[in-house]
């Protein structure tokens, strides 16, 4: 972790991590219920919303993409990532060289590591090299930490989340993205374990809106400096309304209650626009 | 996917890609129906098509013919492929450097991964490096997507296939070879989650003019690109007659009945002219 | 070794050096009775101490809190560690480049090397590439020689001990940190095969201030440099003391129980000072 | 393939190779019928036989002997091989750079490919960079191509043999070494799929003369380029016997019968000579 | 091979190497019976004598204690080595790059190559880089040639150390040392198959002097080249003398009676010089 390093991907040191790298993990099938979803311009669109600090995908979709949202969204570069066709012990593939993401226009990479897989040792190792390479080019670093493999039976545990935390900090990540654990108690641990990284909650399956804020509203008041969020925001019908209500939990220290009044009010507005 | 980098491949946004790569992948028992097949000549003749915007092949053919055919073919370096003989989980060996491919006047490259194989993890590094290295050389990048290997039960499934398709999107291909997945609606959905990549049909194992047309012209209304081919072709007398025919289907939006009638009337013309 | 290389990390040709891993190595649960020690900051801090000749941490915590400690820390760059969640053979990540620890002020590395682990090959040469690295940037050399894996039943018995210290100078370390064999002749056998390489003893799990003291002062005798430890002192209320203790100890030959009698006597005056 | 890159190991567009690697494939019990064949000095005396248009051999003979014969010798520089007390799946060290091998002269390199071995698609991509350096140094490739490995049952079948023909082809040899197939037929099918690239017919067990010289006019007429011969030539007290009637073979297009004709009435002058 | 790479370490063309890897490859239990032979400084000391053509020790005692030693003893760099501990398939860890082995001095390299190991192959591999290298650098090559593995059920028998021997040759040895295969004949086998490598027979575990000089005056008459010798060097009181003796044998073609002879008057001597 450099002190500033995580600026380019932070607004008054919080983040809302936009991630899009799901038809490369779980495959065409997490875009069915919303189906414009799966046209990356979609999602794009979507994270043009002020809320989002940096948006993160592969190689493919910044490429193809980016170019066009140079100018309204910024890029974090998923450097690895590995289809679920797959059946070995937890790895992924790192598709993507630093320096080509420095050349498209990122700000910052991020990078999985699989705490407890026996492919953890090369894991890391291939994060020693983007991490490094990527202060080279004055580039942030965050780390999706997600323990997991042979061995680990609920990775989802006290201890396995405030580890997870750990590593991200012991092995020179400015932002490191964390299942959140179940209780304020266990991810205010999580978050005091980090030292001065930074600790984002990844968004998990899909859930109500009421839920879903509460919960980071929890994780905030715990310590965490934003969310990393993918489903919960792009297979809403309106997920500029989401961003609307996380944008006033994360970034202006509201409760869920009073982000979701800021919601429906926005909404009835909206309604009464379209009528 | 670059902007524009598969133009050198495509014509007017299509593609019909003759693949010759056989000799390596299946051995020379693919040639016995006809045997001239075996001899590069004849099929880097056939290559010469109008109808072909491109010629996929293994470097050891390419450096023994293509620089008698460089003005007439667009080569396509075939860069990974392994024999039939090998027993382990699908891999395939990279034969042939980017660098050595733009040497010889490669337009593109063209590269297997298999996802889902035990080996799916190193292929998509391997490709990584080739798709990096060919943007250095301005080179289209032509992914084969075909998940195959352990676990995977069909690998044509509807899902499977719109993964495959997914997976060239998601890495930074221009262009995604895909099987056919054995309908339209299945057909339409790989097109839809492909983004802006081309998708092309995999022409398969040799069938009858009409059943294959008719396929081609349905992946066509579904949203394909294209063709890639070669049993197909290079397993007839008459290889030209065919690329007649899917010339009509894939570069003039014609049906497989249409173009039938084409090439029952060149055959006639043809006929005449050696009476 | 070579000779004067470990100069920036002794005094007087003796070590105290504090170790500061065991986030990386054993996850949050190690600060659990200190919580304090939780935070780098507060272990920054107690690697002030006038005793300590050099403090030992991975990449991620040099990176974020050395900037603020150069001028009162030496900092050892301990560039390979893995969690405790991998369950297979004793392995350990290279985390950091010695390029990386140059730059960011490092004054030596430390190298961990399982001797006996189905690893030790491939770790004797990564720790080879360190070394010459190291060398190359006048850097000074530790290895934590750990015989650990398949095959060997007690890892602390002499002849292996004997055989971790002769591994260090062996491999080219110039101070080689070794457990600790159970007795005063065990460990001068230990110090005995170590040519001119300089012996630290490790501090193992937390225990008693006399307990310590006088194992610590039984290496001295039996021919060691001096100590490496972590728990024993980030895991004390008062850290401090502890290490005026071990000064005494290691760099003013006293015995432990003259050791303790100064600890006892600033304690004294600490506490009228603070009446 | 090349077009003329095989002419420095060609004479009039064929070949007869001596290959000298089977102390380090088999073992110093190859040199036990004919122990003067043990010496190096022996064999490279036989390979200044004007039939013979390239010598194969590993670095380390070619280092200690080549010097002294570079003038009357065309160096093939065999750059894998593996002893034959190795019992895992058939695999090749790979024990000469093609740089070292340029230096010292090799105007060809020579490299073995086991197809359907389990490490088949790392000994191809072995080629590749060995390959494309010999073309960095205009030097040719000649593949000894042996389907061998699990899986392979009978490894001189026709069908094993023309694929291993076509792998030369396929990945970029200018000359293919194979195993004789069994009849005219097999060999001839073998040379049909090989396009421009030359097939030679490896040698062998020792057996008679004749039966030798009659299986390689055999394979000459099958469309065969010559031969690669060692222990029929070196296993024999009289090499250049042998080779008198090779060439009448491979290069004067005669039969069988005429060469022994040759062979003997040399035999004759000769024994009037020493009478 | 290349002519007079071998002379820096040969003495009219005769080598006594003294090793000096015990403490790496056994461990201290090596240097019980003398434990001042744990010292390096004591082993150093005897390699100063005349009969010495090299001192064969890592990388680590090299650093350490070379640097004194420079003008009276010939560095030659074993490179590779791994600690008894280690119980996989036999194996050796590179510890030492030749890049650094020459700055340090070493005149020649040393290197073990375990024949008909899983191994095998991967440590031919390293070899030829190390070869090469110490090629570029004008160093000798000493290769370590010891069949064991798998499958290897008696690595000293007369066509295993033939074949030892051969493998040194056909990789690139100057200097290649063999255990001794039990006779005058299996020895003068292993010699003749040698071409002009030199051929140093390896001293093994501890013998009588007679045992030894006698074993080592057998070898000579067979071919031998001279002696690599260790334990039963510096496990004696009075290695001198030994050294003497040898000296007598190798260098002065003395037969071991003869070679008894000057030791007891050299003792005798020195007995009474010393009342």
């Amino acid at each position: 972790m450099i002190s500033g390093a995580d600026s380019a991907v932070t607004r008054s040191d919080k983040a809302l991590i936009l991630a899009y790298d799901h038809g490369l993990e779980h495959g065409p099938i997490d875009f069915e219920d919303v189906p414009a979803s799966a046209d990356p311009e979609t999602v794009f669109d979507v994270a043009t919303h002020d809320a989002v600090t940096a948006f993160a995908v592969g190689k493919g979709l910044a490429e193809a993409y980016y170019p066009s949202y140079e100018d309204d969204v910024t890029l974090l570069a998923k450097l690895n990532g590995t289809s679920n066709m797959w059946m070995g012990e937890p790895d992924s593939a790192v598709n993507w060289s630093v320096e080509n993401a420095a050349d498209l226009g990122a700000e910052a990479i991020g990078f999985t590591h699989y705490g407890g897989s026996n492919n953890e040792v090369e894991m890391a190792e291939e994060f020693r090299d983007a991490q490094e390479a990527a202060r080279d080019h004055d580039m942030g670093v965050v780390m999706w930490s997600y323990p997991r493999g042979q061995g680990l039976k609920n990775d989802t545990s006290a201890s396995t989340i405030a580890y997870a935390s750990r590593l991200g900090l012991e092995l020179g990540a400015d932002i490191t993205k964390i299942k959140y654990p179940g209780s304020a108690d266990a991810m205010q641990w999580a978050c005091d374990v980090a030292g001065n990284t930074k600790i984002v909650m990844s968004g998990g399956s899909k859930t109500s809106d009421r839920e879903f804020l509460e919960t980071v509203e929890t994780a905030m008041s715990a310590g965490a400096s934003g969310l990393a969020v993918g489903r919960n925001v792009f297979q809403r019908e309106n997920p500029t309304e989401l961003l609307d209500g996380l944008e006033q939990v994360i970034f202006e220290d509201k409760t869920a209650d009073e982000a979701l009044g800021v919601m429906s009010s926005a909404e009835s507005r909206a309604d009464t626009t379209s009528d």
